[in-house]
């Protein structure tokens, strides 16, 4: 089996490719191809070391899709984007890397199709992005996408056209609508979101946090392994029960930051809390009350999909995964 | 003012600059300009022979999009596309003109606008082919988009472009989902819909029509008029009143086919009725049976668009606007 990583050196991205090494018949035979690609070279796991291609490249390069697929990969997962604020900054950039780099993706697999026949199991990177305020206290399933940002649109217009090419016979789609990831592990960045990790994951590392929104601000989570199980999941399942909607909201968990918070409490006490220091922000919080809080993913459960229930879990996950099973 | 028409050959674009010539000052000032393009030369009004360039233009062409735009039109209407079955059987054409045509039509909008600030009123003409089955009876008006044929996938990822361009200011664009349009001019065609207005138009003109599904089959229908009012309200409209979500579900009548036969034998008798020749063909039954039937418009309704409320009056548009107002 050959699989292919676009994205590879991302978070999730190497998450993922952990996992692949972690077993070798994960995907239910041998990985004997492994190609990772990414704008940065991605990193290779020595147990893959002798059957992986580590590529650096550009999706916006017209070449690219093609030399990702000569190869005919059986499995193509595609994490790799322009993230959201940059493509909010740089209209071309965005475009040109999600909306085009993705389509020049899938005609690069419709080519090699018309040359031999070929459908692949490809797995895209969506987002709760493609959702746009306002919204209902649940999102319902057949709720409509309205981005209010470029990089929704393009995740958007990319879970069309994946429904279109797998309707047609081209591949095998599977467009996976993550929820936010949390516990992200690394250093406090400067995402709008980056406080909802913050607050745990400095706090667990005894470092200080800051929280810039109220306690009652709800929102939808999963963790960075129930993200990479979305994928696993996504690449062995069987896409006949999905029918042509391809795109699918992920389960995830919606809390409130005070229940994070009396999650941490639980987990790691009083101490840790004590960490998170309040500084109110308005602009933070303005953006935030425009992102959906709660959803209804009944379908992706019916077909197997899982994500946490609880806070506590997702803590737990953050120390086994990242803090080697115990808080410092 | 200077006005772009794009698919101004086709049946609405035809009646649409029908309408424009009609009065000098329709979109509240004189039209100075106008630009009809279509890829069959566009006929040209008389009254308006003297402003008009008709272009033939192919879309697909990379500079189509600037040499309509060069004269930087303030009102520009997208009519133009590649139709469900065309889009369909060929897959590169409905992408290139479908896709790619508009995205370089609004590309060249934002070009001129980074050479001088050009904001121009857009209005695209969609589809409720952007819907999938199944449907609820009442498609609301949050419900998502799952295009079941290439060209709903083509509008709906336009209609995605369309409300992202927007909303970053680089033009002020307005999404026409269009019901099925009845009664159709011209003669009997080959689309699968053909048949609701077929069996009004034929009748109406003495000739057999046959009628391919059974009376109880539900769509979705607005007149020719109602179309092209649709346009020059959307031409005229306070934008500001849309909010992000640019694309609008249009009012229409939800109506059977027995409804339909009802009115024909209320307008024109029952011998006008007894020219509908029932020839059951289960193919076209099974296609139209995929289609919607019934939609909840309350917004653009709210938003001052207007189509029929019984089949009545759509014969007697029909009528009025076709056969001179009166039966032969």
């Amino acid at each position: 089996m050959h699989v292919l990583v676009i994205g590879a050196a991302g978070m999730i991205g190497r998450k993922l490719v952990e996992r692949l090494a972690g077993s070798p018949s994960v995907l239910g035979s041998d990985i004997e191809h492994l190609t990772l690609a990414d704008a940065i070279t991605p990193a290779v796991p020595e147990v893959l070391q002798s059957v992986t291609a580590a590529l650096t490249v550009d999706l916006a390069d017209a070449d690219t899709a093609t030399r990702l697929t000569e190869g005919r990969p059986d499995v193509i997962f595609h994490l790799a984007a322009v993230v959201s604020g940059e493509a909010e900054a740089d209209f071309d950039k965005g475009y040109a890397v999600n909306l085009d780099g993705t389509r020049a993706l899938f005609e690069a697999i419709r080519r090699e199709g018309r040359r031999e026949p070929y459908r692949p199991r490809v797995i895209f990177a969506s987002s709760i992005a493609v959702f746009g305020a306002p919204f209902p206290e649940i999102i319902g399933q057949d709720f409509f996408a309205t981005p209010l940002t470029s990089y929704g649109t393009q995740k958007a217009i990319a879970e069309l056209l994946l429904a279109d090419y797998s309707r047609r016979g081209l591949f095998d789609g599977v467009g996976i609508r993550l929820p936010t990831i949390c516990v992200r592990p690394g250093t406090p960045n400067k995402a709008a979101s980056g406080f909802f990790s913050n607050i745990l994951r400095e706090p667990l590392a005894s470092n200080e946090a800051i929280l810039p929104v109220s306690d009652d601000v709800r929102h939808w989570f999963a963790s960075p392994r129930s993200a990479v199980g979305f994928f696993m999941h996504a690449a062995t399942m069987d896409t006949s029960l999905i029918g042509p909607r391809r795109n699918l909201t992920m389960p995830g968990l919606s809390a409130t930051v005070g229940e994070e918070i009396e999650a941490l409490r639980r987990v790691a006490g009083d101490r840790a809390v004590s960490l998170i220091r309040r500084a109110p922000d308005p602009l933070i919080a303005g953006i935030v009350a425009g992102w959906p809080s709660n959803f209804d993913a009944s379908r992706a459960m019916k077909l197997g999909f899982r994500a946490e229930t609880t806070f506590d879990e997702i803590i737990r996950i953050h120390i086994e995964d990242e803090l080697g099973g115990r808080l410092p």
